[in-house]
């Protein structure tokens, strides 16, 4: 494991963000990546716009934003990036350098306006269409990767959408049967068996097949898109103290043993069920190359209690290359020019880190 | 808020473990403290012999062991401690020297043998005789506080009982209504309002009457045993994102956001519910005297992310003062001598600094 480990941690040095692919004239190609605006009265223009203006960021990718531009040009005022200057995405001209943003108009009318800190209908829909168009470049091959900029789930709503979150919108559009929320950081990188659900189905969606699908969904991405080659995953267990021997619970021994039991019967290298407070307090996820939570708080807790600003959402095991940023809207500080876009730098970085090693650049 | 902070923070330092008193002829007088074993079996009795034998401990406490000579013994060997010699409890000769350390049989025939890492129904029988000889000695104030050394649930149970854990427990012997299992660390003072129960029950657990119980019980603790005037408590979400605005579960808007305004009503300064994640992950709980958090791994996997060896578990809200490291058993390690006692001496230095501000100190 060794080996692999070490191999896993190389290839997320920041200095290595891509590794570079050239045209058969000895041209570098860069990835191309689309970026969807996220909400427009949250922090996501803002993060978007820091990071595209960001001369670094052209050295290792093409982007282009799906959005609008006046939403783009009003926290542009905030920021003081009037110089920026918007041009039309024509289908091919990815953005070349940070002074003039490519950006695809969702085109609603009347166009939305900002109003920061505010949940409002006409926004979600802003923010859904963005994904919907993002998520079809990608399918069309006409990007080699998507970043999602955070909207609220609740905006979604109030335009009459049921959206449970991007994974799952994603996985339906992109038609696949099976994908897994990835987070991805320096310290850890974590999968998820459940996601955007209430606590109160936890339980009840915890199943012999399910673990078995998401260690396989999360080896997979492991090896394919972080290049390790027999990746080791420990599996946290669902109660306190993982049962403690069936007194604080029954699903250790009726499902998730012998769902790793069979994993590593399949050939898969799995530890588990761990406690899951020991196993972030004694640091043991050092030993692993992943680890797999069994809900979203489970995992997202010590995640973000480790790496914050520099942690990245990655959407494994899809056609498609997707990654985000781990944080929400930040509707609390919208507007006041406070927001951190580390988080989003570093969610191009890895989606560019993966279109590559993926090959589907096609510049 | 800021004093009540300050106040907060300034008694968890650990060079004021205890506030002295002093009997009528000016004599120091020291908390008598009486420790359970815990399972021989894992690290508990090597952590109680690491603390024990530390002499600057006998500076702020008079400490006596319940459990068994013999398994004491074997431990012993092991540390390199035979120089250590074992004086039977007689009522009143609490501990005054790291090389002698005063012992209450609990008595067992034939003697409990040590044998490391196994669960069995024996070492579950002593465990728990232990911790209810512990108690009783705390209810006849025949000793000012308790600690725990961690035992195993599953050994427990296989000796025919049925253990919830301390805290209920504890609870239940003492005739309480309502206590609440708090962790303590220089990073923060949490409660729960579920413990050791299985994930599937949390939610339905989860009611207006519990949440509103247990601030006021993390409250009244606050007060009462840290000196915190008036405690400001955060009070995180039981679903994803705090529920997301209803679209990730109910209990936010009907249980929870009801029970925040009620206790606000009652005069108690609370703030929620906080999406987890975020809460951790950008140190909102350095702005709150508390934090409350509806389950088990919900709070202990931040708390132990963030303290592992120097947290401390309280039971507050009891007539008697009982803490615990926030460990457990760890059979993985037993017997090889490596175990840690930095929470343990911390779990006697708590105990002494709670036990003395309720004055319940009689030597």
């Amino acid at each position: 494991m060794g080996a692999a480990v070490a191999e896993g941690r190389d290839t997320q040095d920041r200095g290595r963000a891509s590794e570079t692919r050239r045209s058969p004239s000895g041209k570098e190609i860069l990835p191309r990546i689309a970026v969807s605006l996220g909400d427009p009265n949250g922090i996501g223009p803002e993060i978007v716009l820091k990071t595209l203006s960001t001369p670094g960021l052209y050295d290792i990718i093409r982007p282009m934003v799906v959005g609008s531009v006046s939403v783009l040009r009003d926290h542009a005022k905030i920021l003081g990036l009037d110089h920026i200057s918007f041009q039309n995405f024509d289908g091919e001209n990815f953005g070349r350098e940070p002074n003039s943003i490519i950006v695809l108009e969702v085109g609603l009318e009347p166009e939305v306006e900002v109003h920061f800190a505010e949940e409002r209908a006409e926004a979600g829909e802003l923010a859904l269409l963005a994904v919907q168009q993002v998520t079809d470049l990608c399918l069309e091959h006409k990007a080699d990767a998507m970043v999602t900029a955070p909207l609220s789930k609740k905006a979604v709503s109030m335009a009459g959408h049921s959206f449970r979150g991007h994974t799952e919108f994603i996985r339906e559009r992109s038609g696949s049967a099976s994908c897994i929320m990835m987070m991805v950081s320096d310290q850890m990188k974590l999968g998820l068996v459940t996601d955007h659900i209430s606590l109160s189905c936890v339980a009840e969606s915890i199943s012999f097949d399910a673990i078995g699908q998401k260690i396989a969904d999360l080896a997979f991405a492991l090896n394919s898109d972080f290049g390790i080659e027999s990746p080791s995953i420990a599996v946290l267990g669902l109660n306190p103290h993982a049962g403690e021997g069936d007194v604080l619970g029954h699903e250790e021994s009726r499902i998730l043993i012998p769902a790793i039991r069979r994993a590593k019967s399949r050939g898969f290298s799995v530890d588990g069920p761990f406690p899951a407070d020991g196993f972030f307090g004694t640091k043991a996820y050092e030993s692993y190359d992943a680890v797999l939570a069994m809900y979203h708080d489970q995992g997202l807790i010590p995640f973000k209690t480790l790496a914050f600003d520099s942690g990245v959402n990655f959407t494994a095991g899809l056609p498609i290359v997707r990654t985000s940023p781990v944080h929400g809207t930040a509707f609390g500080i919208a507007g006041t020019g406070t927001a951190s876009s580390e988080s989003m730098m570093r969610a191009f970085e890895l989606a560019a880190r993966i279109a590559t090693r993926r090959k589907n650049v096609t510049v």
